[in-house]
């Protein structure tokens, strides 16, 4: 098996996280691989957002709980050192897939820099909330997108189990 | 840089494809990459499903340019080998999300083997409509799934060249 399949088949979703800065020269090469998914007739108009500002995640997590009743509690995005956070113009057919693929190579790129990270899917149905608007707007996303995921990034503290892979694959040979 | 990032760089859609069958266990490890993408909350409800009949492949090809003013002539999506068609039920809210991170893995682990693929985009507005969806059903897609995309895969038969990358990044640091 070649290292590409192998970090596929490895990525996990971490959700528990060191204190250790992840670099800019780290985010460089994380965010390039974002730019490199696929995207629908080559329109690339998605913008990956690099938080690392402590204070303006920690305004973002408290802001995040209240749309949630799955929420218990303090909220931190699992402790993370950066979010990217994945948005489009909100209506913009294609968005969604390719903000999917271009988290994906986030994912995996981190994943290959030995740097954690998990799928943070509270914005899609916040981002137009008066509590986490202005927030966003403060990061740089802009006002007519639609945040379709984050990526939350850091070292990590734990390193979970493999799980169990059960989606169909059909064949018609 | 590290080879996973390597590839994330150098993976471009693939158009032009040579008859080479790909092999079943080629297609083995490029599903299982696909199995591997993120899921949310670890749902894993979507298929893919695999299709390598030369007579089915025709028939769903022949069908869709009546719905694409786009499509001028015959198509045959550029002449693939195999199609992988991602999809999932039809009233799942992460679906979309799901499908297109396991596409983006299927071609990333496609091109670490050699193999070319391209986004098909033209299901997830066509598999309902009368002339796809019995298509569909014989290929094995559940009759409550949605088609989100397919991955249209086989040998090169070009070499595209890079295109330049112009999706924003923002830093708030």
């Amino acid at each position: 098996m070649n290292q590409v399949i192998e970090a596929i088949l490895n990525r996990r979703s971490v959700r528990s996280f060191t204190e250790k800065r992840i670099s800019r020269e780290e985010l460089e090469l994380i965010t390039t691989a974002g730019k490199y998914g696929p995207s629908a007739v080559n329109r690339q108009g998605f913008q990956q957002t690099v938080i690392q500002n402590k204070e303006l995640i920690a305004a973002l997590a408290a802001a995040i709980p209240q749309y949630f009743e799955s929420i218990k509690g303090e909220y931190s995005f699992y402790g993370a050192d950066t979010l990217i956070l994945l948005s489009d113009e909100a209506d913009k057919p294609s968005g969604c897939q390719d903000c999917s693929c271009a988290a994906e190579n986030i994912f995996l790129a981190a994943h290959s820099l030995g740097i954690g990270s998990v799928w943070i899917n509270q914005f899609k149905n916040t981002c137009d909330k008066p509590d986490i608007r202005p927030l966003l707007t403060k990061a740089g996303v802009p006002e007519n997108h639609t945040v379709w995921m984050g990526a939350a990034l850091g070292y990590p503290a734990e390193t979970p189990a493999p799980k169990e892979k059960t989606t169909q694959v059909k064949w018609c040979l």
